[in-house]
C-alpha cells in the first residue's frame, strides 16, 4: 500500500521582492501622511482614494495581447467560462487611477479638481536590494485648469509640506523649470523637428548634474573620455549650436529677475520659449505674492529630472543638508519629490485635452531623512510594563495597567508564562520599555510597588537576577497609591 | 490599403465590485483608523503592515491544483520561463498573514507579540449591492499566550476603542462568551463525539437570534413551522436532551454572578464545560479589575456568532441604539466587531500550536453608525473660496489666500476659466464652501474685500447674478486688512 501522502509545510515567506513592515515603521509613516494630507486638505485639496485593482485596458500601455500581460504589472484574467474575462491588474501608480476617475466621475466632480491620494503601488519588476515590488506614493495633482496659479500653489505646498513634516527652512529647496523653455532652446538650435537629434540633446541635458558644464559642452560636440578613460561619441553640434543649451542650463543668477533674464536671452526669438519664460516669471510673482522667497523656492534651469516627461512647468524638491553616504563621504541628501504639468490626462478616455499638473513626494525617502537627522527616533520607546510576580493575582496587575492607562500612560500587562523572571525581563527589554513595574508578595503586604527605570538599566537586563536588579538605584520603592506619579515623574525625566 | 486599425477608446470604468472613494469618505475613515490605532497603542499593540501580496501557499487553502486558483482570491502566477512560477494572491484577511509573519519573524518578535493592522483586503467573489470585493478591515491580536488576561484586555480594548471613536457609553455592549462551556453542553447531552448531531445543533443554536426560545426549542426535538407556513424537520432530540442548550442560551442573568451560575448548571459534569466557565470567571475579574462594568462588557451566553471559528473565548461588540431600516422598521443597529481565541494560528507553517486571540473592528459599519447619530457629517464643509474677478490680479487673490491659510483656515482661489462668475458660485456650491471672498476693481480701489456667508446663500447660488448675490444680507463689505478676522467671525458664526 502507498504511503498516505503528506502536505509539506508551506514555507513562511512573502513572496520575492515584497517585505513586511513593523512597529514604527508604520506608524512614524502613517503619521507622515497624515501630516501631508493636513496641508492638502488645508490648500483645499480632496482626498480620494482609488481602488488598488484597475482593468489593464483602462491602465493603459499593458495590454493583453499575451496571455499574461505581467510585463511590468501583476496582472490576472477574470474567471469567466469562455475565458473571456476581463484582465485586471494592481495599479502601478496614482496617476492612471486618477486619469480614470477623473474620467469616469468628470460631471460628479468640481472643476477645477483638486485631489490627494497616498497608498500602496505595485511593480511586476525584478527585486534587487532595498527595491521593493510594492511602495507608497503620496501625490496631489489639480487637474482641468491651464492657469500658472495651480503650479505656484503646487510649489508653496510642497514647501509648507516639507516643513510641516520637519524639514526646517533652509535644509531643503524646491526648484522650478520650464519644459517649454527647452523646447525653444532646441528651436533655436534649429532641431525643431529633428527628433533623434533632439533626443541625443535631452540624453546629454540630463548627464548635467554628473558632469557639469565642460562635460555637456564636450558630449554635445566631439564627445570626451569619461572618468574610466573610455571615450563617450560626442552629439556632433557645432560649438555655436551647443551654445543656447548651455547658455539655458547655467542661466540661473544671483536673483530671479537675473535668471529670467539669462532665459530670455537663452531662448531669443523662439516663441514657445518666450511662453515658457514668461510661465515661470508668472509662477515667480505668484509665489512671491504668497510669501515664498528664494530660500524656499527657486527658479533653477538645471532641473532637468523628468523634463523628458513634461509639457509645461516641472517642480523638485531637494534637501540640502549633508549626509554621509555608503563610504563615509558627504554628499547632500538629495531629491525627496518631483512633479510637473501634464496635458493629455484622460485624452485617452474621452478624447479631449485635459490639462493637469501635480506632484508626487517619496514619503519612503523623507522619513530616511529625518531618521538621519535625527528628527525621529529609529526605535521609539516601548510602553510601561508591569511584571507577573504571582499569577494568581493578575487581576491587581490589571488594575495596575487601567490606571496607568487612564492617566494616559502607554502600558501593559505581562502576558507571557510568569515563571522566569529573567524571561519578564528580557521581554521588556525587546519591547524597549522605559519603566517596569514589580509588585512581588512582600511589596503588597508592605503596600508598596517597585519602579524600575529601564533606560538605565537596559545593559543589564539580560543577564542580571532578580535581587541584582532590585539593587540598582534606577530602581524606586513607592507606596502603592503612588504608582501614576512615579512612573509619569520617571518617564517625564527621560524626555 | 487597409485602413489603420485604430484603437477604441477604454472604458473609463472600475473593474466589476471595485469602487473609488472620495473626500470625505476617505478623510473620515483615515481619522477612525487613527483613533483606534492610538488606543490598540496605548494598550501596548504595535503596528504591521504586511505585503498586500503573499503567496498562494503561505494563504493556504488555495492551493494552485488548478491552472488559476482564483477561487475566493485574486492570484497569478510569477513569470518563469518553464511555468514553474510561484503562485501569488492578494490577502483575503489580516489573520492569515499574521500566521505567515509570525512563523517567519518569531525569532525577532518579542512574546507575546501584540499586534495590529489595518488595510484593505480583496476577496474574488462575486459583486452584490453593498458588497465590494475590495474592503477594510481593522485587527488586533496577541499571539503567544494561553492567559484569559489577554482576552479580558482584548475586550477592554475593544470597549475603550468605541468610545474613543465616539460610541457613548450606554449605546454599545461587548458580549463575551465561550465556545468550551458549548462544548460542555454537547457533552452532557451525549453529543460528544456525534459530529453529524453537532453540526445539526450547531447550526440550530445560530438561529437563536432569529426565532428565541422556543424556537430552537422546537428545531432541536420535533420540527417547527416557519413564518411562511413551511415545515422545518427538527433535529430529532428529546425533550430532556434539548434542555441544556436551552439552558446554556437562556442563563444570562441579572449580574455576571448569576449567569455563572446558571452556566455551571447547564454544563452538568463536563470537565471542558468547567474549564470554560471558569474562564469566563475569569475574564470577568480581570475586567472587574479594570473597572469595566457590565454597562461596558457583559459575559452573555447567547452570543452564538462566531461559536464555530474559535476555541475558547468570543467577543461581539454590539451597537445598542436603534435606528430605521429600508422599511422604516426601527431595528437595533448591531455588530460592529467580533472576535476570539483560536490556537491553530501557526502550526501550518511550524507544526507548534500557538494560541492566539484577537478582535476585527468593522470600520465601515463604525463610520456608518456615526453617520447614523450624526455624530460625523456625510458632507463636511469644503474650503473658503477666493473667487476671481480680474484675471490680471491672480497675485493678489494669491495672497488672500496665503493669508488666510497662515490663519489656520482652509482656503483656495478659484482656478477655472473667470471669465463667468456663475461658474465660480457653482464651484463653491460644489465644494460646500462655507465663505466666498470677492474684489473687484471697485473694491480694490476702495481697499475693501465682499465676504458672502455661503451657508445662508446656498440654495440661491445656482442662478443668481452678482448683483443679487451682492444684495443678500449675507453678504459683508470689509477693509481688505480686515479679511481674515472677518472670515473667522462667519466660519464660528456657523458652528
Amino acid at each position: 500500500m502507498a504511503k498516505p501522502k503528506k502536505t509539506p509545510r508551506p514555507k513562511a515567506e512573502t513572496p520575492k521582492g515584497f517585505r513586511d513592515y513593523f512597529g514604527a515603521e508604520v506608524t512614524q509613516r502613517t503619521e507622515m501622511l497624515r501630516a501631508i494630507a493636513g496641508v492638502y486638505h488645508h490648500y483645499g485639496f480632496e482626498a480620494l482614494e482609488s481602488s488598488a485593482v484597475e482593468t489593464v485596458e483602462a491602465l493603459g500601455k499593458f495590454l493583453p495581447d499575451v496571455d499574461r500581460p505581467n510585463e511590468g504589472v501583476f496582472a490576472w484574467q477574470e474567471f469567466d467560462e469562455n475565458d473571456k474575462g476581463d484582465w485586471m491588474a494592481l495599479r502601478y501608480d496614482l496617476t492612471a487611477p486618477l486619469a480614470r476617475v477623473y474620467a469616469q466621475h468628470r460631471n460628479d466632480l468640481p472643476t477645477p479638481y483638486r485631489r490627494f491620494a497616498m497608498g500602496p503601488v505595485w511593480r511586476n519588476e525584478k527585486p534587487g536590494p532595498g527595491r521593493y515590488r510594492q511602495f507608497y506614493q503620496c501625490d496631489a495633482d489639480t487637474v482641468g485648469t491651464a492657469s500658472m496659479a495651480a503650479d505656484a500653489e503646487i510649489c508653496a505646498m510642497l514647501s509648507d509640506t516639507l516643513e510641516t513634516v520637519g524639514i526646517p527652512r533652509g535644509d531643503y529647496l524646491v526648484r522650478v523649470n520650464n519644459r517649454k523653455v527647452l523646447n525653444g532652446v532646441l528651436e533655436v538650435m534649429g532641431l525643431g523637428d529633428d527628433q533623434a537629434a533632439r533626443d541625443n540633446v535631452l540624453r546629454t541635458i540630463d548627464k548635467f548634474d554628473k558632469v557639469g558644464e565642460q562635460g555637456v559642452r564636450e558630449l554635445l560636440t566631439k564627445g570626451r573620455l569619461d572618468a574610466s578613460g573610455a571615450y563617450i561619441d560626442g552629439v556632433g553640434l557645432s560649438e555655436d549650436q551647443a551654445a543656447p543649451v548651455l547658455a539655458f542650463l547655467t542661466s540661473k543668477a544671483a536673483d530671479a529677475a537675473g535668471t529670467i533674464a539669462n532665459l530670455r536671452a537663452a531662448i531669443g526669438t523662439s516663441e514657445m520659449g518666450a511662453k515658457g519664460v514668461a510661465e515661470l516669471e508668472q509662477i515667480g510673482e505668484l509665489l512671491a505674492a504668497g510669501g515664498y522667497g528664494s530660500d524656499r523656492i527657486e527658479i533653477d534651469p538645471s532641473v532637468v529630472r523628468g523634463l523628458g516627461y513634461y509639457t509645461g512647468p516641472v517642480f523638485e524638491a531637494e534637501l540640502t543638508f549633508e549626509i554621509l553616504d555608503d563610504k563615509g563621504r558627504k554628499r547632500q541628501f538629495g531629491s525627496v519629490s518631483g512633479g510637473g504639468r501634464y496635458d493629455d490626462l484622460v485624452k485617452r478616455f474621452t478624447g479631449q485635452e485635459v490639462p493637469a499638473t501635480g506632484v508626487s513626494i517619496g514619503v519612503d525617502r523623507l522619513l530616511a531623512a529625518l531618521r538621519e537627522k535625527g528628527r525621529i527616533s529609529a526605535q521609539p520607546k516601548g510602553p510601561v510594563v508591569v511584571t507577573v510576580m504571582d499569577r494568581d493575582r493578575m487581576a491587581d496587575y490589571q488594575a495596575m495597567v487601567s490606571e496607568l492607562r487612564n492617566a494616559g500612560i502607554r502600558a501593559e500587562v505581562y502576558l507571557g508564562n510568569p515563571k522566569n523572571f529573567g524571561n519578564q525581563l528580557k521581554y521588556a527589554d525587546k519591547r524597549n520599555s522605559p519603566v517596569a513595574v514589580i509588585e512581588g508578595g512582600d511589596e503588597k503586604a508592605n503596600g508598596i510597588v517597585q519602579i524600575k527605570d529601564l533606560i538605565l538599566g537596559a545593559q543589564i537586563a539580560q543577564s542580571a537576577t532578580l535581587e541584582e536588579w532590585k539593587e540598582r538605584p534606577s530602581q524606586f520603592e513607592v507606596p502603592r497609591d503612588q504608582l501614576v506619579a512615579k512612573v509619569r515623574e520617571i518617564l517625564d525625566g527621560q524626555g
